[in-house]
């Protein structure tokens, strides 16, 4: 067998059924169709080294179509990643390194996770801005040590998803001219032939958000791509969106160009008819050694980072300050100063006891921690002066201007998460953003994926309950604190004020390996009543706030964030009729389940069942902590308009009502 | 004071000044700008009844950008709705009929609840698509008793929005020619200019997507704005935005053209100058009666009504059937035949008791069903094989192809929630769409505003746990049957079986106060030993499948859905060990929360605290349920990729385990 482009590419596509077939479920379609563009950006353009997939300037390659990851279980295992043949045979397996979509962690090589349509795409852009920005940062005249590209390959799907928008739209404003991606424009998506619901002129579309677009390349041409990723490469100030006709399941004799290969094994017989088709002899599993040779990535992979050690090394001898920053900021440590500036805003704020709103706390802690913290990526989508997300000195991001740590998303919160979790993929950039915390709803998809990657960005969410106020139901949020308590691995923190705010953002700075979310108050809410003990274990997600004036409670209040105070107030009008109870305050519920039966015992003994939760939200979460005999003084219904004392008391958040639920119990 | 159409506008302008500096918030600036359209539209062009809002045949008028709501307000008690001065001065008040968003229902003429950005948009296209489908299945020739217009007014915040995207694009694949909507232009965002994180050329986006757009409107100018409208409303296929340019706060001599006041009251001393600008002397809350004649619209809208009233009788008369269905549809009462139907269905499940997924079980509901319920309009977000939710006669709407009753979506979840929630508004039909339950995070907030509104849509999720399998933890849902129970006034049914499939749809389509959300297994489940004991209590919501063997349980097994079957298991396997337990099954907790103290505590008596919950999701929500003392036999942490029975065993969802946890108790 003489070695072609074609062989090149059908060697995917082999691989693709074979894998599907014996996983007896999978995604042949994709693969098949985007196969001879995959062979040729791996092989002529994507500059990355399979030795070590962390290798901080490779180029980036996401897979946003994800259901097509055999396309890029092929391709790793092909280039020499750590990746065997045995490894694709346990395609979508337990435990496998080739689950059904691409993990993130699960398979060197793979850089997001990928499958929820859409946000593969958002997650390029946000790697393409962090290499941009950092060049900014970093790069020096005649030392360039961040330069890569970011591809992306993406579908239909991707296209219609709403967040493809806001993310296309911002790369287009931000002249991402090194984002490159690879439109599969097959025509075909799950319900059928697109033509009755997906008719976008799409090349119009992404020319109206400012990228470069080239139309109508045939995507089973090898010279007609590599003229169109060169076209791509030499761009200065636009992305590019590459068109490529194709047909899904290319080399199928009688499923090609049908839905019926999108997401289901081609079947013994198929498969015999189109390895005939395609001229491929081979048994399952099997690849000739001239595939492997032309695709072996190790070497030149091997030599492309030597070099750039090599530019690295003459960039740390001129700008030794600046090869050390850059190499903490990729390890993702905090700096020197770090904790000495947290300690001192934790002080001040015990000093000062400021009776301000948590947002504003927050805010504060952003400005003290900002010096310390130059990774710092902040942004809002579009409520900046709401969400206090803004220090002094950050310099704002816009158009085609990448220098800078401060981004306005727009209102584009689901892109914002999407390209957060891009940046910090990427590495270099600690991102947070804010929204109302109600619109964590429009970019909930994006948190979760935050969470199950296990990678650091930090949510501001301000305005956090009923407490907001006069904006009414649509803005005020009710399920969303214990909805998003739900989502494994993300911890969300609901501050009581200024102090365990800032504890919070601590906590969420050093915490590498999930990400975090701050529910802000939009009102004033006074300091508490510290001592040393009770702020060293705020940090443990829940504590005893005030014991009982006697030393020996009957009950328990549980409470966060501005219920707190109502715990307070309660706990002393109680003692006033002689019940004398504790006050728990629980700022991260999710840190609190997390330690040791011993201290959560301590804070929550079980022979105290008088309990009685307060939170302004869904009542139902908290009957893990109060038990049967216990009682929530929460919301189940929607808010209402009015101004926020008023909705307090219609909605019972009254010390009368408060003591009356607890003498009830 | 001689009453020009500036004056007229003016009015509008003063009304939003001095409510929002009344109720100390709010925003100005966008009634203050787009006050010019509006006077234009609403006196010039839109048809519509103050004395009756209902009026099936009236324009709709939806406020996107709904922060703006003082022009919403401002414009009904001027046209005569009844909505006083006395409300106007109540602007964001507990219980008042102008809250700080227009919420549907709050305030008579308020199509739909808006404020959360995109989604009016989106409402606004499901209005237009029911009114051409309406028109479809009812108009005959010359007998339009289906005719009018949808107008959308929509800011840059709504044009960010993935979800205007979505809707968008749908829109110009229909061809909704009766669809006007007006882009308030003004540069201004909440963060300021919008030049650094705005971008777009709209117009070509929305060329892109099919639509008629016109250019560089004078937003001020009330000519230009009727030669805009004039050429929108002779658009034969395409949807019209209309861009016009206008200041923010127009009028203002200080804060127009600035984001000051977007969002905060203008203060009094701003008011003042603004009010001497505007050449505007009256007080605060008057109005002049030249201007209230000028805007008065109930003798108009009674003679448009009534002239509709004696074409419909004409229809009636020839068409006395469609006439009747048109009335029945549009008062949303079911047939005749419809009870009928549904008892067939689960007389025949029982009969048969099929083992299939619950996702056939409701694809063959909606099959059995279809005849009865003329007013379905199913759909799904590109995964109609997958969700079962085409029945065998429905027609496919499709690119300007509107007679039908089944809808292709294409990968757009968001948009689907939001377009369903329009057509629910619009009236005459009953739409229900499918996607995988993993992707109601992405149409969580349009989820979350069927229920804010209490409008039945109901949202078909199908591979509703682990037990899709293979696809991994960016397909299995873990949180979101629990997240979704947290939204108050949502409906969220995880049937078991066929039978419980049936009765969740019965249920859901005879309740026109709240959305319902089926979540529906992959795998396939036995039906359950239903007696009509347990299936009448079925629709209680959860009740006693199966009491110990002795009649005398120790304990209780609590489960819903696929757990359901291993409750049963486990039952039997504790009987052999000599444990009597009860099974209950809750395939839907809101209605079991909302039966009487009585039935719920003789389907879990409180002496039974011997209590274990099953459920392949979140566990937090079943301590409600079990108690400190009880246990739940969950997932809190993300899923895995493999075949289903492998991942059921790894998670702990075998009879062994689920003996051994209950013994523990």
């Amino acid at each position: 067998m003489s070695v072609s482009r074609t062989d090149l590419a059908n060697a995917i596509r082999v691989l693709t059924m074979d894998a599907v077939e014996k996983a007896k479920s999978g995604h042949p379609g994709m693969p098949m169709g985007m196969a001879d563009i995959a062979e040729v950006l791996w092989n002529d353009y994507l500059v990355h080294n399979p030795a070590n997939p962390q290798w901080a300037n490779r180029d980036r390659f996401i897979l946003s179509n994800g259901h097509g990851s055999m396309l890029q279980y092929a391709l790793l295992h092909l280039a020499g990643y750590d990746l065997s043949m045995d490894d694709l045979e346990q395609f979508r397996q337990w435990h496998s390194k080739t689950p059904g979509h691409p993990e993130y962690r699960d398979t060197p090589g793979v850089e997001t996770t990928t499958g929820p349509l859409g946000q593969g795409l958002a997650n390029g852009v946000g790697m393409a801005l962090a290499e941009e920005m950092l060049a900014a940062q970093f790069n020096r005249p005649d030392h360039h040590i961040v330069d890569h590209y970011t591809y992306v390959f993406l579908g239909d799907g991707c296209l219609m998803e709403g967040v493809s928008h806001e993310a296309c739209s911002l790369a287009g404003t931000w002249g991402l001219h090194k984002l490159v991606c690879f439109y599969d424009d097959n025509g075909i998506s799950i319900d059928g032939h697109v033509t009755d619901w997906f008719t976008d002129d799409t090349p119009g579309r992404f020319e109206a958000y400012g990228w470069n677009v080239i139309r109508n390349v045939d995507g089973h041409d090898p010279d007609a791509i590599k003229k169109a990723i060169h076209q791509a490469r030499s761009q200065t100030v636009k992305p590019t969106l590459i068109c490529c006709k194709t047909v899904i399941g290319h080399g199928s004799p009688n499923k090609a160009g049908s839905h019926d290969c999108h997401g289901a094994p081609l079947g013994a017989e198929e498969i015999c008819l189109t390895r005939e088709n395609l001229g491929w002899p081979d048994q399952p599993f099997q690849i000739p050694e001239a595939v492997y040779r032309a695709y072996d990535a190790r070497a030149k992979g091997e030599a492309a980072e030597a070099d750039w050690k090599e530019r690295f090394a003459k960039y740390q001898e001129i700008y030794p300050d600046e090869a050390a920053e850059f190499e903490r900021r990729l390890r993702g440590e905090v700096t020197a100063g770090f904790d000495g500036a947290l300690d001192k805003l934790i002080a001040d704020f015990r000093t000062e006891a400021p009776k301000i709103a948590t947002r504003v706390a927050s805010g504060r802690s952003i400005q003290a921690l900002a010096a310390a913290v130059p990774e710092f990526l902040g942004a809002s989508a579009d409520l900046t002066p709401s969400n206090n997300t803004r220090w002094k000195e950050a310099i704002d991001i816009g158009k085609h201007r990448l220098m800078g740590d401060y981004i306005h998303y727009g209102v584009r919160e689901f892109a914002m998460s999407a390209i957060m979790n891009g940046v910090t993929l990427h590495g270099g950039f600690l991102p947070f953003g804010g929204t109302f915390l109600i619109f964590s709803d429009y970019a909930r998809n994006g948190i979760r994926l935050s969470a199950l990657m296990g990678i650091r960005v930090i949510y501001v969410m301000t305005h956090d309950s009923i407490g907001l106020g006069e904006d009414g139901p649509t803005h005020q949020p009710i399920e969303q604190v214990n909805s998003l308590r739900l989502i494994p691995n993300l911890l969300v923190w609901r501050p009581a004020d200024a102090v365990e705010t800032a504890i919070a953002w601590g906590a969420s700075i050093k915490n590498t390996a999930a990400p975090a979310l701050l529910a802000l108050s939009r009102q004033n809410l006074p300091t508490l009543p510290h001592t040393d003990e009770t702020v060293a274990n705020a940090w443990r997600g829940g504590y005893v706030l005030k014991e009982a004036a006697n030393g020996k409670p009957e009950g328990i209040l549980l409470a966060t964030g501005s219920e707190v105070e109502l715990a307070l107030n309660t706990q002393a009008k109680l003692a006033e009729a002689g019940r004398h109870v504790r006050v728990v305050s629980m700022p991260c519920v999710e840190i609190f389940a997390a330690q040791d039966q011993a201290y959560r015992d301590a804070v929550l003994p079980p022979a105290l069942t008088r309990r009685l939760a307060m939170e302004a939200g869904s009542t139902a979460l908290w009957y893990k902590y109060v038990g049967l005999q216990g009682d929530v003084l929460g919301i189940d219904r929607f808010g209402a308009s009015a101004p926020a004392p008023v909705l307090f008391e219609k909605f019972g958040f009254t010390v009368d009502n408060a003591v009356a639920r607890f003498q009830a119990l």
